[in-house]
């Protein structure tokens, strides 16, 4: 055999085998990714109630999962600031998500009045000159002023979201009185309204946060950050509140019903 | 005025300096943000039917901003890879996020019906013995098999999403013939079933992609991913479709109606 041919040949084991390694090691990323995507649920819904996960071996066991894929499968939910392992505790849950719903439309001290109380820091309030879109979205004259609030909100003192409001004036005035740190706008807006609330248009997104809202959010720079607008309707369809929120994404999931037919 | 206060005053000047320039570039970057906010709502609702965003100055008349703050607001855009600036062109929209409906529960190729063509490239299939918590949710005895399923969607050719699916393997069976490649689940399970789907529980957040995931969907490490779980039943109740998906947070949208009173 020429010498050629010799080291082809052994260029094409090496390819072999590193196909071979790669197969292994991307079959191992997709069942521990198969593996987190089920103990996040667990986590979740408070499935591991004393706040630890089981050990590495009983895991396995019941997952029927090497310890390898166990140990990656835990690292992506650390990496994701879920849990944390503590040496001589084992893996502990560190972070809770909270629910909020997708099926009725409510405020957030509403949403999560079980899970601790919603304080506002109001960072920004005033009027100011509506651009087009919003002019159009809330039905006022392009260039008049609406009422533009920034609000970073907080459950039991942590970060959740940051709030970018816009209200027509005429509503608005009376919210500047209002007690905007500890009550929803929804609430104020029935208040002020005498009307309550009838639908809301929603679109989500999931996008990463830039450094300047990682920062306001105490999150890390390109945190995942659950993007909400949201255009807000009186019952008798008038629109009230156009808001654009970001929510931390380790700190928010947003449950709902979902039906065939409508 | 000994020599240690004026060193003192001199600080506290410097201090406040230092504090205003902090405040004006705050204020720039909540601006800035603001104003990404209505652009991307624009960009997302095809506002700008010829994919080019108005000039800088023309954005900062319109919006009343410094050009500073529409150059800013372009950044974040370009962050988020939905627009690009092209010498000679201006600002031109580079990504298109597709909508998917929150009303009414369908499968991805009947969404995105006007939009494309969705195809399914299957990298896993097979029968695998339930965790107990599949087993649990599906209704099926712990430990039976369960078909497992796993894809990489895409429309147009483009990776949209990563499926993990579960179908109790009596329906199951009939799948492994069909053509996965072309066809939603939902329709098979109404095909094979000789029922409609009922309703499905969902849940959405935002997470960094893992390094592996993020590869598999062609995106960047750490790109914002909108991750849904979501629990189908047929019309008589029975769940039979456990997925857990993961959508490119750049290329999904999710819309829907939601009302203050049920």
């Amino acid at each position: 055999m020429p010498s050629s041919d010799r080291v082809r040949d052994h260029a094409g084991q090496g390819a072999t085998t590193v196909a071979a390694h790669r197969a292994r090691r991307r079959l191992r990323a997709d069942q521990a990714r198969q593996l987190a995507d089920l103990l996040r649920h667990q986590l979740l819904a408070s499935g591991f109630p004393d706040g630890t996960l089981p050990h590495e071996t009983t895991l396995a066991a019941d997952y029927r999962a090497t310890r390898n894929t166990v140990r990656e499968a835990l690292d992506l939910l650390r990496a994701e600031g879920l849990v944390e392992r503590l040496p001589g505790v084992g893996t502990v849950v560190v972070a809770e998500k909270y629910p909020h719903g997708l099926d009725r439309l409510m405020g957030l001290a509403e949403t999560l009045r079980e899970h601790g109380r919603v304080t506002n820091e109001v960072r920004t309030m005033g009027p100011a000159s509506a651009p087009a879109p919003v002019a159009e979205r809330l039905h006022v004259p392009p260039g008049s002023d609406v009422l533009y609030i920034e609000r970073l909100r907080r459950l039991d003192g942590l970060p959740l979201s940051l709030d970018l409001t816009y209200i027509p004036l005429d509503i608005g005035t009376a919210l500047l009185g209002a007690d905007l740190e500890n009550t929803d706008v929804f609430r104020l807006l029935e208040a002020i309204t005498g009307r309550p609330l009838g639908h809301a248009e929603i679109t989500l997104e999931a996008v990463n946060a830039d450094t300047h809202s990682a920062a306001v959010l105490e999150a890390p720079r390109g945190a995942a950050v659950l993007m909400l607008e949201r255009l807000t309707h009186l019952d008798d369809g008038r629109p009230v509140d156009l808001e654009f929120i970001r929510f931390r994404g380790d700190r928010i999931t947003m449950s709902g019903l979902l039906h065939r037919s409508l």
